[in-house]
């Protein structure tokens, strides 16, 4: 199942090059005031809602995929991990590069752990990124990321993969300084997550995935999920360790070597097999 | 006005050793199912429902303080913001103990920037910090901690105050290690907040304010925010100068020197003039 959200926060699933309004079954989430739920309301409740949004899209009339405006897959992410220098060669690029590292120590990703991006840089597949410094390099990381779906306590790593609700592309967007990641990556505009999520059984195997990133038509990223040093069973079983993942949470799983600047006017084309494709304009 | 939430998420008002339930107040904020707000309702509501808030405090019984449970005076922030090495003093004694540091680069503030913390990893004032890695060192850091009361972009240093709803105690806890400071300061429990919230026309002035932390009744922190680096007004600025703050975001300021590590069955108490005081178990 491929699930979107588009327009006005519609819930749809798209078959092919198309879009269908499952908006309804948005209805029997529960109304919070206070507190707010401490997960996405919706990715927790999607074993339940799936038989139900499958009768809505039967029912549905086609919307052109390209017609509609899409947002991003989880609405309200709790929390989002991201996993440093875990390609060997991006790990090597940073290592070489003075307008990468920037004189900070660049440990490996064992010893660096993993960090957190802030859930208000979060956009969806139409918006655009929008450079917050200038001045300073900001660079594309294409990431596959993962979505979680149920709490996560210290899961080890041959349980882990079923804890994930399914994929998206991600685009981990960093300004580059001496700053801790989780500030230099969390810029408004800096985590694109799109087009849609794949659920996870449609995607058993994420350990080798195709997935490219071009700037302007020309490639700059190119590599397969195969060249995580820690791959996404491994990158839950670490997070997990150190705190609980909670429905809609989003693992960002690192990104491969080729990344580099992009300013305003240029366009990203972010693919991965398996799931697919955007374009998402910097400005 | 102290505003508190206690036992199975109620609201209330502290007057003294008393908590007078305001409850009924929250049923004026929206009901909400998918999307979540992207800000905490309550501390984006409180300047309309604090009228209500007094006149029902005015007609509530009182409740002793000590027989209730306090939870985190802001129940859903969507980030927790935090400054490292924010007095010289704790600076110093991490560059001096490799026990700190473990061989990572500790660089000044202005240099590393904020970081972020899990919001997974909240806990109130009645709720027990619980060590996760045992084997390893897992220290306290009290702070001032500043609540985001309107949404802040790029807000310059004069008029950054009046962007804080109120303060609160934290204990910004922390496991050492290499990782990431956004991985260590994140495990569940790592972040207490309260007694309470002081909302800011009480507390006008955040730069004079004496604290103390205690474990086990020997004195281990104590200090004035008179000797914060960066004042609670330049961190808003930097941290909006990268991303916006949202109503109930949470901004840890830094701890001072005498961190150390606690184990379970430790207590801690830690105070900060005009604020209160809280004792947390460790277990």
């Amino acid at each position: 199942m491929r699930i979107c959200r588009f327009n006005d926060n519609r819930l749809g699933l798209v078959r092919g090059a198309s879009v269908y309004d499952v908006s309804p079954v948005l209805d029997s989430l529960a109304q919070h005031r206070y507190p707010l739920p401490d997960h996405d309301p919706l990715v927790a409740a999607l074993p339940e809602l799936r038989p139900r949004m499958e009768e809505l899209a039967g029912q549905a009339a086609p919307l052109a995929l390209d017609g509609v405006r899409l947002l991003p897959p989880v609405a309200s992410p709790r929390k989002i991990v991201a996993a440093p220098v875990n390609y060997r060669l991006h790990h090597d690029e940073a290592l070489a590069d003075a307008t990468i590292h920037h004189g900070t120590n660049i440990l490996p990703i064992d010893k660096a752990g993993l960090f957190l991006k802030a859930t208000s840089s979060l956009i969806g597949a139409s918006d655009d990124v929008v450079i917050r410094f200038p001045e300073a390099r900001n660079d594309h990381e294409i990431e596959l990321v993962a979505i979680i779906g149920r709490r996560a306590d210290r899961v080890v790593r041959k349980d882990a993969l079923s804890y994930v609700a399914g994929y998206s592309i991600g685009l981990d967007m960093t300004v580059r300084g001496t700053e801790e990641r989780s500030m230099r990556k969390s810029c408004d505009t800096y985590s694109v997550l799109g087009p849609w999520m794949v659920t996870s059984d449609e995607m058993p195997d994420p350990s080798a995935l195709e997935m490219e990133l071009t700037v302007n038509g020309e490639i700059r990223q190119k590599t397969s999920t195969s060249n995580l040093l820690r791959d996404v069973a491994a990158l839950i079983e670490r997070a997990s360790s150190f705190y609980t993942l909670m429905p809609g949470d989003l693992l960002y799983t690192g990104t491969p070597e080729g990344v580099g600047p992009v300013k305003a006017g240029d366009t990203m084309v972010a693919q991965i097999a398996g799931i697919g494709s955007m374009e998402i304009n910097v400005r």
